[in-house]
């Protein structure tokens, strides 16, 4: 490890939770370089959906560079992008009669939402964008104007321009939060200006796996509708099937007019694009660029991801089935240790895991679930939250084992906080 | 080609001015669906120094994937990355003494600029940052806003916060842009604050292949030492061997604060990193993160990289060498059509060829190169400017024939335009 | 008329609703230049307190101009200005118990505010500020900022920085909005930043006349203590013994960081001052100016209305008492329009009147009370609310007959309403 | 003094260079509260180019207060603005044949300032403004924005948004600043995105006395008209007068867009306004106000001055006849201490004196006049300018016997200096 300590920056994060060289992958186990194997409930912090090294993916990459296939396009036309583009409408967007433009940005999920928010501000001519609490959209200058946590920002950034924060679905306890945002919105006097768009997360990942309900969606597409407002659903996390349904938002029946993904899109190789509505399609040839919009190797993964698992339902259902599971698991833990007051929430397979009377447990737990073979992180302001992601593809066996791994890490975080406070008397 | 108009964003570009699918790609050579064979002046506008799927590193990403090796691992640890930085500091920073630390970044390279930014704005606690005219540092909101094009700006973006622009090089005859730049920093009253940084290619690609001399680059470094600003030298473009050397700086002797690397690091995968110096290490963990700044297939691509070019001379004396052809050849050129008053300048392997009576005529120059069989791409404010960017790697006999299908395109596109002017009397 | 139609710009605003051109003008009378009187509930926007060419403060300034003191005076000391000063601390901060120092602005309300934000910025080193809806602080780009009504934004304008709204108290029925701030505050991940400043008008005037209560500033105030912000009461309308104690926010007992004096402060003359708590006087000298910050005249204005009405209580005792008088007036003619649900709210001698059943309805009463002898504005977002504002020193005959002008205004208005009403049946 | 001390913030500044308390003042005067008399060579930075409380100013105030005139009106009609309007048309305007709306806004020159920001920025819908380097406009935000001096910037205020400072006319030798910025406007690559209005002093007062010359404004106005941009004239310090014309434009034939009045125009009250061609009038009723718009004291004074002074020429000639004993005395005193390299430069009756060998020299002989019974202020970026401001009407003897004392100051500091050097040795 002591090439990263001396070479890398400070900057470095997950390399800290979990200290250990990875060397090799396969669908939900990662191995290090000393063989041991780790499940994996992070999943690339959303992008692995179709597993580390799916062999499918992996087969089309083997024979795609084989056969010297282009690997670097700008945003030439190539048979790779082609037969992507060819797919993703024909398997994701005609079924669910949504009809939507693509744009590729530079592969990163920053890119797209950078994106997002200049086509909504060039089409509406309008600079505000509304954001809600917690929310995280990526960290370049424009993105985290509207990304919520602090850690993130510093005053010299000068990110806090043009951005307005609204409470989040549940943000409030009985308070109707999209009661609140409308008021802001229909007086001319509140100091919100009408924005460009609102962009949010049907899930929110980083804020600590917050779950806005089909209401409330229903509810803020309205609002959009009511104030010529563009709606921006930020699927990057939570995409990619990771709700058991393709977009997140399917099943609030709403009809976004910008949808950002990336993550899961590229099969695990860096990917991003736009979705938006024809008549938004107001760009000049050229007006945005980026050199890696045309990752090949990705569009071939991405391909490869629709076709073995989004010509019919049977990965939806697979979700649905081990959300059952691991909903169940979850809440066998939560009856447990009542005293401790546990909070679950989630939809498909993204779940959270928050011990509300101890905030700092979670990090605790994630590290004892490392030791023993798991490898799940923490999200939230506070890192208060354990965030459950497995790949969608994982099979129920090791789901299970790595739910008991995780079962076992938690009774021994507990029990050794009893036996500290036992000390103390 | 339908499904690109139907389904594609209109702010596509290069898939306009080289209208063909392309299929498959070898070294300076790309081939179309219909077996067309064009040579490759263009390389991803800076990515494939090292060619279009060069045999090393393709079998190196042939050989990771077959053995699972671990493709997306977000900044944990892996055998690949650990790698890919022993080997960067061994091969390059050593030999050159520099002592940097490394950040790897959301693997584009706005993303880099971004993040240079915002480490020297921390560092510095100042906002404003310099840049120059005819500057491209990206098009996220940070970038966009020290990028000079205003092709990419709109009102309701408000990228014109904290960025002041001054003179390049050479950008007015018989001033001194240095000493001018040195007024205003020198100058409390000049309303140009001090800046945290100041940006600079040391040529700058989509500006119009502008080449800052050897002397201006050493007076930009005393001035930023003499008032306490960061260097950045973005080297997105012109590193990576392009100008011969490995760093675009080197032959000036300068020793900057901070660097940015994209493009051809990794090998034609998406790939971005920032050099910095140790003591501006100042970053907490997890304070600027990106998804995809793992990408480990880059890693590997970009040791493999590095290993068979780096640890010798061999490839910058063959960039010297083929320079010498490139820029005989396009002497000879401008020779010829005296009349037109074409301007020829670059350093190693990027030149710009400028017809300066006519700035319309390089657009329809490379327009006759594709039909006969030559990629090459347009730079400057105005698109004014023919760039030469082909893989370092080019074997000689590629780099002639590509010379005289550019020749012979020129000539065509001059003899029309005699022909029409004839006409016209 | 017509040399105003002609000559002035079209931004002309009170002109419009009190067509005439008026010459004369004492205590609460304007007489214009035919003769005709009108009782004056407006009062200069809360800029006469003390009436039109108060006697005593014309006297002083007639004898003032007659000695050639000095009128002009940058911010060099001179005898009128020293005589405030000390006339301020000893009748109005001492016996308050309240330390502030001084400082001198541009003697308009919004160049006090400007100062304001640039203190709090300059002592916390934070850009961030927190304001209300329905807040008004001017506009100038630092004021617009943090005013709420769109009216006076332009996307052009920039004026969406560093600047967050939050609800004023009783903007939403049912839910505790200090509860709320508090909740964005002290959630990391709010994306609300910890402001420099909270900025405050204990009674919004133009905003509609909207009241805070006594419990709402303590918690506000508490909360500024809680996450060391500071908290600044502007209190260019409504202070100045407007709401019967000279700063309005007496009555609830709190200690304000900065508080924004202009309007009535000078007598009727342009002035306008901060005070502030010594610790936070870290200007360096000169580092804020302004041409006009040593208005003399208005000096001398000051001391004089100082020195006649705030060495003892009778004005704030007549004030209450006039309130009394007001209030049973209004709300006798709020039972006799129950049909029309009329809203009244208020403090001292600021009141609204908003007919909440029709919110047109209020532009009308004003124009009818001017034909009838009355000057009253409209205020809100949408100038639905009438505000009643007499200079403090009105006599009681005066009060009571603008008062039976109002009412009668307002029944010729109904029956209008109504009859038309019936002509479409 | 002490009442300064304790109670007046520390951000008081010219009390620091004039310590005494100033009682009365006439014409060209003050007096002290001991009775010593100052001749003033500052004229209150430009706001009494008609002398301190002069005599047809003060017997005009004098009329107005006792027959009650409306003193304070907001932007209501009243006899004395109307009779200001049509003087200020038919004196000042026609005989110029200048076609100007009038609009009044709050009455410091940075409130006109702003205004003039907003309004151009409305009309053009562009943001970007380009101010000139030693500018000096103002503090309130979007002034400071557009002004230079960094003592007056600090980080936390994100004052550099949409500003670019281009050199002033002899900012560089030897560079033609006008061809300069036209190349930054011509480049579509430059980085200065076209602003909606260039703002600009014909003479620098707080800059420190820069002059533009004649055929640099001409060039100025046109390239606004080339790439339709507002040309402001920032005449709030120099106008009125100062030159000798009574716009400082005048001499150079050019016809600005819109120009900012203030200091002066109010013969020494408060008071401000903006001229714009008509066709700019595009604000909405109401869209930008300000509490004292209306200080019908200062419309009266100001009646009283276009009236005695600007029906005739006398006043201009007066000010050539006095610029050439200015000029002739400051020469005589260049060239009696031509070891000390100093450099004098003005327009009419505003003259700096820069001791070019010695910049901190100046505030000494501000000090030293002071003791001597002459007030003369400093200006420039490090206060290394003494700026000659004598009140218009300033009677030859007067002027006379402030120039003496100023040339007997300048001997006693340079003997000092002197002195200490030979001390040394």
């Amino acid at each position: 490890m002591r090439i990263f300590e001396n070479y890398e920056s400070e900057v470095r994060g997950y390399i800290r939770s979990f200290p250990t060289i990875f060397e090799k992958a396969k669908n939900s186990i990662l191995v290090d370089e000393q063989g041991v194997e780790y499940i994996d409930f992070f999943a690339g912090a959303g992008t692995l959906n179709y597993g580390h090294n799916n062999e499918h993916i992996t087969n089309a990459l083997l024979e795609y560079l084989k056969k010297d296939g282009v690997v670097h396009g700008l945003d030439m036309a190539t048979t790779a992008k082609k037969e992507f583009i060819h797919s993703f409408q024909e398997n994701i967007l005609k079924p669910r009669n949504l009809e939507y433009k693509l744009q590729f940005t530079g592969p990163t999920g920053t890119n797209a939402v950078e994106t997002a928010l200049k086509l909504a501000r060039l089409v509406k001519g309008r600079s505000n964008i509304i954001s809600f609490t917690n929310g995280y959209h990526g960290l370049t200058q424009g993105s985290l104007s509207i990304t919520g946590n602090n850690e993130y920002r510093d005053e010299s950034y000068i990110s806090r321009c043009n951005a307005a924060f609204m409470p989040y679905d549940g943000y409030f306890e009985n308070i109707d939060t999209i009661e609140y945002l409308r008021k802001f919105l229909a007086d001319g006097s509140s100091g919100v200006d009408t924005p460009a768009a609102i962009i949010v997360e049907t899930v929110q990942g980083e804020g600590g796996i917050n779950v806005a309900s089909k209401e409330w969606l229903q509810r803020l597409e309205a609002i959009c509708r009511e104030f010529d407002i563009l709606l921006i659903i930020d699927d990057i996390q939570v995409g990619n099937g990771r709700t058991g349904e393709f977009f997140s938002f399917e099943f609030a029946g709403i009809n976004p007019d910008i949808v950002t993904l990336s993550k899961s899109i590229g099969g695990g190789l860096p990917m991003a694009m736009l979705l938006f509505k024809p008549e938004l399609d107001q760009w000049k040839p050229g007006e945005h660029t980026g050199t890696f919009r045309g990752n090949n190797l990705a569009f071939v993964a991405a391909k490869t991801a629709i076709e073995n698992y989004w010509t019919n339902d049977d990965l939806s259902k697979a979700v649905f089935y081990k959300e059952k599971i691991l909903k169940k698991h979850l809440e066998s833990i939560v009856q447990k240790y009542k005293q401790y007051n546990i909070s679950i929430r989630g939809r498909g397979l993204v779940y959270g895991f928050e011990v509300l009377n101890d905030s700092s447990v979670a990090s605790e737990i994630s590290a004892k679930c490392f030791n023993n073979g798991l490898i799940v992180e923490t999200a939230g302001s506070e890192g208060q939250v354990i965030k459950f992601l497995p790949p969608l593809i994982i099979d129920e066996k090791t789901l299970k084992n790595g739910l008991e791994i995780f079962e076992k890490s938690v009774e021994e975080v507990f029990l050794e906080k009893e036996k500290h406070l036992k000390m103390e008397f």
